[in-house]
């Protein structure tokens, strides 16, 4: 009953023999707890969040739906583990395309262990994480039927630049979002980026509640943005998520707001809102071209 | 006819017989070039920044006025030495209360060199700058004519603990400021930190900017907030003002926001908010008691 998931763009994956997350096709997703304490860790995060009165009820559709815990048999043969169960995201999509974006521009916190501290410190600043105040962790971007899904490797993921990443935010919400195509028409970016549904105006509902909440500090936690490209173009309202996962660090703020997070947020809406406002400047102006009187005299020059 | 200013919270100081700004009495500072080529970095950005049409109008409040460079004799005697030619921001003030605020969570950047980013690196987690996203690097408040401005030392300063920020924000607009006082009374918080020329609303004025801009990343910069208690007592107007000072390290934004700002901004305000619901709570809190009935008997059991 239970497989690999996939839609998944990062970490473990089960389909490689490893030990990874599997999901029941009816939508529950099911994570090992990881080693190193990781794994108890995040399974506290999920206990105390889905229990915490203070997160507000708009704020709990950013995270995965918890359903406990449960021992399962690993999907790499090793016997029974404990597993997360949390509801599947993409489990309604046909062919979702997804990013997932490691939030905040450090990875680590004081409280790690100087080896901890200075591997992630090595990461961040060879990633866009120092620079953009967030990375890309991996993806995968519906093409069509024919060419099915641009999913790059780790290795090309994490050697992302500013103008990498820049470009995977305009294929993301456009009609063709092959790697050849070196301007992509964003045109999806109006009803996926934009909206009172949209991607944008998600991100500034969560960021209104990171510009507050002092409860939790997310380090190396990722944000998804995810869309089903499939609904898109069959013409039915398209839904576009953003959800957070992966809590295996999350701190308490202790009454600080967790500005790292904060501000890496602020550098991905900007990002996207970028994207929007081309997509509106590009269309009113092939509005404009195509009102234009068009009386051009044989040499080119219009009247 | 120039001199020590009276009024620095931070920095090298003139009165010590050092190479430190100077004041002329009469609205201008003069800032000699610091070494290691931060000096000219610093005249290079306030020659940039005072020409640059994309600063709109109402953030240039925010930076002090630029007049240009001046050859000048040293403080510390050392002969003459180039000077950049500002705005003194506090020559308006009788007894000016001030904290001056290091933003981000990082002081340092990719491009620094490791010893540099090793060195900021270290004072970074040994202050609040990793914790909070800002550190306090000086502040003076002034208590009253008695016992004239609590201005603890450099050292101090900087151990302080987000317990002693969190209580600085409060003390800086409370009646009596004096550190013996474990309960500052933030009377002056709704005028200083809250309405439409307060703290609280530059601040957001100004975060607005940092959202939307992508043009500076201010490493190492200061925040100043400041106002006069002397106009408060007086019962005039009092004027709040935020000012960012100390632009040595300031980098292209080439298209990206300054995350790393915004988020201990963020931080700020999320503080600077904070005293202020809590002086309201209790202001109103104090007008429930004066509007009680107080038909009490004499063993204190209230009817």
């Amino acid at each position: 009953m239970l497989k690999a998931p996939e839609h998944q763009v990062a970490g473990h994956l089960a389909s490689d023999g490893k030990l990874g997350p599997l999901v029941d096709g009816s939508g529950r997703f099911y994570k090992p707890l990881q080693g190193g304490g990781r794994g108890s860790k995040e399974l506290a995060f999920y206990e105390t969040f889905s229990s915490d009165t203070r997160v507000p009820d708009h704020i709990r559709k950013f995270f995965p739906v918890f359903y406990g815990s449960q021992l399962l048999e690993a999907s790499n043969g090793s016997g029974l583990c404990l597993h997360l169960v949390l509801q599947d995201i993409v489990s309604g999509c046909i062919n979702p395309s997804i990013i997932d974006v490691k939030i905040g521009s450090r990875t680590w916190y004081p409280e790690a262990s100087d080896d901890y501290i200075k591997k992630c410190l090595e990461k961040d600043a060879r990633t866009t994480t120092v620079s953009l105040g967030f990375r890309i962790a991996g993806l995968q971007l519906y093409e069509g039927k024919e060419s099915g899904f641009w999913k790059p490797g780790r290795k090309e993921v994490q050697s992302f630049t500013v103008d990498n990443v820049r470009s995977v935010m305009r294929r993301f919400v456009s009609s063709d979002s092959s790697i050849g195509n070196e301007n992509p028409d964003c045109s999806f970016a109006p009803s996926i980026y934009g909206g009172s549904a949209g991607i944008l105006e998600q991100l500034l509902e969560l960021k209104a509640w990171f510009e507050d909440q002092t409860t939790y500090h997310f380090h190396s936690c990722s944000l998804l943005i995810l869309f089903d490209k499939e609904s898109v173009l069959k013409g039915s309202t398209p839904v576009a998520e953003v959800k957070l996962i992966d809590f295996a660090h999350v701190l308490e703020g202790k009454g600080v707001i967790d500005h790292n997070f904060l501000g890496g947020l602020c550098s991905l809406i900007k990002f996207v809102s970028d994207v929007l406002s081309e997509s509106k400047e590009s269309s009113i102006k092939a509005d404009e071209e195509s009102e234009k009187p068009h009386n051009c005299t044989n040499n080119g020059n219009c009247t």
